[in-house]
């Protein structure tokens, strides 16, 4: 069986893009340098952040994800996968650009919610204000008959101010004390399970940090992409 | 200032590019995602094995690093580094290969020795074998009127059986031990200052583990390939 090569549309941000690709070596079973998976990685920071852009305040990305996915395509990369959950707003003009697949990482999430914590009828959502206001787990999950429930509007503050700590390299103990209150918040309003919707989370919350399943979306990303990547089919989309 | 984009011929290991571009990150002064460097990684890990090719033994990695090195050009960066020492045997044919330059690591470990360690005629180097024999590090040193102090043959088993230890993912007290004991065995020697000359041994072997200075190869290259991009000036070759 001859590995793929993954294609990874990253620095959004870097700290998530260097958190994936640590999670792809990990989930990797290799025992020397050439049992692991070729991967290219296209860390690429100067995409205009994507929240301003969907709120209609910043600069459009889609511009330079898509020569990004381009620049992966033609460089040899047989999958593309965007280690960012906001930038999935864009998903459609990224995936149109290429002819190689590029995976959804909510479609992901959402799949191994059903086969991990196949009892949880209603997922807590921590991610961007821009990524919850756009509706792009609500939507995803209503296909699979799940239930969201999102921070309210003072909580979402406090887990945009936790990203964007991870993304100034400033977090700390009061920033994770800050995002459980959070996420016990969504638990105490029937969330079975906890989604971390923003790929800089898995550096302030952990699964200890919280009382129900954590469902990291950049761990499960990297999953499906080593899946993928050694042949191991990925699960059916419904 | 337009930062440049760098290029990672990787994958010679996979942990020590994570380690690179960890690195990468951290000498970064940033705040926002934007405010950090572009990086092309192109993490090959399929490339053969640096060490038996130069013993003569092995499949020769040079098309591939040349290949590699190509992709990296085309997919814009605008210098490559490559976060493996052993792989430095075959330089001269990746950098005749493009036209953008190719920083060399041993150069830029001599030069930080030169920089930092001024007081240090005598610098104990911990390599692979293939690396040692081939005398890498022994003509950059030499060309700087420095000497090396290599461990004996029974110290150098010790040292690449730490290397791949870190490749295969099994690392433990047990290796960092006996490393610091063949790093000891240097300082006995005469060793001023030591080199970790192969990108995994970060993973070993940490300052404080050792009586002298260490030199982190791949931390020095981090920090010329961040200067490089930022547009603070490299050192003066001599």
């Amino acid at each position: 069986m001859k590995h793929k090569t993954i294609g990874v549309l990253g620095g959004m941000g870097p700290w998530a893009t260097l958190d994936f690709f640590e999670k792809i070596l990990r989930l990797t079973p290799a025992k020397t340098d050439q049992e692991h998976l070729r991967v290219i990685i296209d860390n690429n920071p100067k995409i205009p952040d994507r929240s301003p852009a969907i709120v209609g305040t910043g600069e459009d990305p889609t511009p330079a994800m898509v020569a990004s996915a381009r620049t992966l395509q033609q460089a040899g990369a047989d999958i593309i996968v965007i280690p960012c959950n906001t930038a999935h707003y864009f998903y459609e003009r990224v995936q149109n650009a290429v002819s190689i697949p590029v995976l959804h990482i909510m479609e992901e999430v959402v799949t191994t919610a059903r086969e991990e914590v196949p009892s949880a009828r209603v997922l807590g959502i921590l991610a961007t204000a821009a990524a919850v206001s756009s509706g792009l787990y609500a939507r995803a999950c209503a296909r699979k008959g799940i239930e969201v429930v999102n921070p309210d509007p003072a909580s979402q503050q406090v887990v945009n101010r936790a990203i964007y700590a991870v993304k100034g390299g400033q977090v700390g103990p009061e920033i994770t004390a800050g995002l459980k209150k959070v996420a016990d918040g969504l638990v105490g309003r029937g969330a079975q399970a906890l989604v971390l919707g923003c790929t800089e989370l898995p550096f302030v919350l952990k699964p200890q940090d919280v009382p129900v399943p954590l469902l990291d979306s950049n761990q499960i990303l990297a999953r499906a992409a080593v899946r993928f990547a050694t042949g191991v089919p990925l699960p059916t989309p419904t």
